[in-house]
């Protein structure tokens, strides 16, 4: 039984979290709080997350999920990596507009009280910047891109770019067009700055 | 009096917030600690800066200035964009490696709580933004790079990619190459991924 029960705490966690997160803020989404709106136990809340952004990072998986699914198909299907760039850029742009107090805790959630980034799993298979080196590895394999810098680097560099222009609309968003962000960015990032 | 004492007093504010960060943390480094090394009354205190952060930033602007001042020199030289950024980016991961702690603590400054950028003066012509925005417009009207990307989006792009790579030193100093960072994010943005 506690098996099968597992995965449906999960979810109610994560369900909570997210409904916090969207009406609410940061600092309202304690884990006393997901305990409370989820209904769950705090030995149930720690058997599954080890902390408050944990949650928030299975959230930002989960959300991604669609997204990294398409590129892969599109990646087994040869489409050139401008494509799959671009779909990327403008899926976490399109999600973030959507979902904008989510993607604030999200990103929020990766800095520590310093503003550092606070990695809790920079080694995930499930990380998105795994996912992104692992689509730039395969482009450099077939000769698409340049080889000199490490595809985790190409991912991390890519990342950014386009965090600058989240960043920049969290704080002012009537003075940043975030899908322009996203086209500009995946552009630079394959041609350069350079005539 | 006042007026000739008051970039001496200044000066004690910043000598005492530098030496406070390099010795402890950016948590140490408070508006009282500084107040009692550097022996300047509170009022004294904010008749010169309005808060923690407004001291580390001009920190970083006096840290920043020679590098300035030589990039502007190579402006008005015609030297390449490319020969400019290298040495822009080289001197901004020389001068972190020199000073980890008060690195740490400007990246630290320009974050609010939540991890967010909380940008003091984005448009103060002092910003380091606004100087890299400028080395590109030049560039720009030089014909050396493209247009269809605004200057100030240029510099925030590039600052992306080289504060990935802080981040990650930051975090990870045994895992990571600053120097090396610098050099493939100069390289990539010059340059983009493609072949």
């Amino acid at each position: 039984m506690i098996k099968t029960s597992r995965p449906k705490s999960r979810d109610l966690i994560m369900d909570a979290m997210e409904s916090i997160l969207n009406q609410d803020s940061f600092e309202v989404a304690t884990v006393d709080a997901v305990i409370e709106r989820s209904g769950v136990a705090r030995g149930t809340f720690y058997y599954n997350f080890p902390s408050k952004n944990a949650v928030i990072h299975a959230l930002a998986r989960r959300a991604a999920q669609p997204m990294v699914l398409r590129a892969r198909e599109r990646l087994s299907n040869d489409a050139p990596l401008s494509e799959i760039l671009t779909d990327i850029a403008q899926g976490i742009t399109d999600w973030n507009q959507q979902h904008p107090k989510l993607g604030r805790a999200v990103l929020s959630s990766t800095y520590d009280e310093r503003g550092v980034p606070a990695p809790s799993d920079p080694n995930s298979p499930e990380s998105f910047r795994n996912f992104l080196s692992e689509v730039f590895l395969m482009s450099q394999q077939r000769g698409e891109i340049r080889e000199d810098i490490p595809a985790m680097n190409l991912s991390l560099m890519f990342t950014g770019m386009l965090y600058q222009g989240l960043f920049m609309w969290f704080v002012r968003p009537e003075a940043a067009n975030l899908s322009l962000w996203a086209e500009q960015s995946t552009s630079l990032f394959l041609e350069g700055v350079k005539l």
